[in-house]
């Protein structure tokens, strides 16, 4: 046990060590030398490195009967922390990839250099010598600068498609009437699912802090509310239980918590907002300013999923003659992934996650709509490869962003497990109402992962100035535990569930 | 007729508002804004846009008999053009995407601004107010510079991953045995098809411009050996001739003459930078190194073939078990993939392209290694939809990069009118020795495009400042021709050796 422990790290250590001297590596091509050198290749070894990884950790996962997206996010963790306490320039990069983005996005922007931008987007603690984007900064500014943005960027965005891919694959193997189906219950979950775990963290942070202004108070509520379903997604699709009623629950629960998170986050960052510039005596423009928002947000997501349910078939079915004329041999796979693109970036436009859209766009096709296709595969398998090879890609970027140094402060791990807690409980209540047919845990444990909308909460707060840099820490602690926990935990409630159903 | 020309181009016309409009929309988003506005979202659409692109132009292409690829070809350079002639951003930034990636590595390097780094890269002429690179930056330090930066990267990896499945894929359907069975005449056919355009280039130029120095002359010559192999093997495989023992010969003959051309392009480049800068009398200097690096080149080149022949077989199935250990579900579809990247940026590493490596990986596969495994599709159907989805790009992404603008100078087009014939007649005389069963026009036509390969050397030339500005122009109608012009002769003279093999 012991040994294979070792090997297992063993491995993990030259995989690390691995990634990095590729990394660097892409750095002695140089410009203008007289090969073939393509700054490409870089990019396609460390995608097999991080395929390799993905297949380790899942193996890891299997041998200790979890579900696969657990072992991937561990070996990311385990991998990236190594290669970021030793110090490699990779994984500084990848550990910090959430502020380099918006860094690289400035640098750009402003024409400037690499501290200039930094010293505009980060606060001075965070440039502090040992500060988080101090290293980020050395990193960037090194030698190996330039091709550690562009590999970065590439991995970011192989990792996103692997997520939108992922959820249009979750939304093809559910469809619309099974989801109406339990459209009621999702509502119910999704509301339970904000209320509770807003009232948590509001008065959670208000016993710990007793300093904190309203509006800080508002924005960690705020906070707890999101709900990230790409891990429960995941967890419910490695163990195949994707029919099961509970994990069409809480997908529909997921959809409609983006919804009213987004309402929220409108409603509060509005209060707050207004109440540092308005010297009072403005709340009548502040109400109707909300109103209008939060009618917004409600119109536009309400007209975008009511089309998709009530018109997206027909429209499909209109599209698929058209498609097959164009392009026969390739239309069943092309077709539904354009339509996917557009449905996510359409969502987006609207504000709502893109991988709703994605998902949305899945539910909306299915085998009938090509009718006797010449190509025999169905969407789903045509999608699968694809799908294999990207969505990984996502989990052990995630896993790479895990910096275990958050844990080791005890001011920050206290007001963590205070919002883990809250974060927990809130989700757990809200599977009370998902029937006596289904489990209530699993549903309530599904709903648990916070991933990158609470990160996006957070940040925005950060930026409003109401949530400093501890708190924000806090907050990143608790959506590294929940996101870690809940594949776990919804393997263990799944299997006790299957154990109950069977007794008679 | 008229008609459907005219729907063709309104069509093509709405595509070209799309691309642009979308690329400018994400311009909106901003950073910080407190909502899931998603950077990601806008790629999406460019790439449901490309993919919608291409199957018009797949389409196109089918009513006219032609190879799909030449469709996907076209139709790029009619979108292209209009786009870039309209003034839109991302059109602009598309056409020059081969400047703009060396541009953003310097921007990144020096840390200072776009401006700067363009004094460094370009000459004077192209800073011209009416030059490339002066639009190119103009385009940059716009409002929407930093998505376009983001958006053409994108889209420029996306269509490397495609061009290197495709060649992937290809080596998948062919195999070790066909490929040695025609190694001789691969051979023969590379040597002539290296010497002849060498002579008829140096002989061509020298009567155009008298006045040209050797070096120039050497560099031209060098220039039009060049094979890239991305445009036949895709009308091969449009056409299901992959099988043929005439595309064996082609893929054969274009991986030795990737090797060759490395080893001219080692020469002609150390007798140029040698002879620029020894003032004489270091002659056996420069001979030594020069035998050096032929034979650092050529013994690596070999060691890589040999080892990939004769070892490839038995270390695949010795890797199989262990992937199949790891990940059973998966292993079919990832360890191929595994390889071909791994592959694919050994070759590069090595200095061969990144796509002989791809090739060389789908060769040494193939399903016996599998035995039994589960899943029971064949390793070229699990790639196929990856295949699918991003070959394309590459293809619409080279017709966007087609400057029709080249076409109006009178003096670069008689040059290149001249590189061109000098480039088909050679590539046809090495046909010859392909053998009485196989055609030789076939194998001749299919050696024509010179591709990106084609433009390596003459950037290399350019940058030790032996082409000029006005020679370059002319090389890359050259290039342009060469790669238009292949698909439909290569599809009329497959269809008319079939009717004479019909022949009694």
């Amino acid at each position: 046990m012991n040994k294979r422990i070792f090997i297992i790290f063993f491995i993990t250590l030259i995989f690390t060590a691995l990634f990095n001297s590729n990394a660097l590596a892409s750095g002695g091509g140089g410009e203008g030398s007289p090969s073939h050198t393509d700054p490409f290749a870089v990019i396609l070894i460390e995608l097999a490195l991080i395929v390799t990884v993905a297949m380790i950790g899942r193996f890891i996962a299997a041998r200790y009967k979890q579900a696969s997206v657990l072992g991937e996010l561990v070996i990311g963790v385990i991998i990236g922390n190594i290669g970021y306490a030793l110090g490699f320039p990779f994984f500084t990069l990848i550990m910090h990839l959430g502020d380099a983005l918006p860094l690289f996005r400035h640098v750009w922007i402003s024409g400037g250099d690499i501290q200039n931008a930094a010293n505009t987007i980060f606060t001075p603690e965070q440039l502090a010598n040992n500060g988080t984007a101090k290293e980020l900064i050395n990193v960037l500014t090194g030698s190996t600068g330039a091709d550690l943005v562009a590999l970065g960027y590439a991995i970011w965005l192989f990792s996103n498609l692997g997520v939108i891919l992922l959820l249009f694959k979750v939304g093809l193997e559910s469809n619309i009437k099974e989801m109406l189906r339990v459209g009621t219950r999702s509502l119910l979950v999704a509301v339970i699912g904000i209320v509770v775990p807003f009232v948590l963290g509001f008065v959670g942070t208000l016993i710990m802090i007793p300093t904190a202004k309203l509006s800080t108070l508002l924005f960690l509520g705020a906070t707890l509310t999101a709900t990230s379903v790409g891990i429960t997604a995941r967890v419910f699709k490695d163990l195949r239980k994707l029919q099961e009623p509970s994990a069409k629950i809480v997908l529909g629960a997921a959809v409609i918590d983006d919804i009213l998170g987004l309402i929220i986050l409108a409603v509060v960052s509005g209060i707050v907002a207004s109440g540092m510039t308005s010297t009072g005596g403005a709340h009548s423009d502040l109400t109707s300013t909300l109103l209008l928002e939060v009618g917004r947000i409600s119109l536009f997501s309400m007209l975008f999923l009511g089309a998709a349910i009530f018109f997206g078939d027909n429209l499909v079915r209109k599209c698929v003659p058209l498609m097959d004329y164009l392009d026969l041999r390739n239309s069943k796979l092309l077709f539904p992934l354009i339509l996917c693109f557009l449905m996510a970036w359409f969502a987006n436009l609207i504000e709502l996650a893109a991988i709703v859209g994605a998902f949305a766009a899945g539910l909306i096709l299915n085998e009938n709509q090509f009718g006797s296709h010449p190509q025999k595969l169905t969407i789903s398998e045509l999608v699968e490869p694809l799908e294999t090879i990207f969505a990984p890609i996502f989990f052990v970027l995630m896993g790479m962003q895990v910096n275990l140094a958050a844990f080791f402060n005890v001011e920050t791990i206290i007001l963590a497990l205070v919002f883990t807690v809250a974060a927990i409980i809130g989700k757990i209540i809200c599977g009370l109402p998902s029937g006596k047919d289904n489990d209530p845990l699993t549903v309530g444990l599904g709903m648990i992962p916070r991933g990158e909308v609470g990160l996006i909460f957070a940040s925005v707060g950060k930026g409003l100035g109401v949530v400093n840099d501890s708190v924000f820490s806090a907050i990143v602690v608790m959506v590294m535990i929940t996101t870690l926990i809940t594949p776990p935990l919804l393997t263990w409630s799944l299997a006790r569930w299957e154990k109950k159903q069977a007794l008679p």
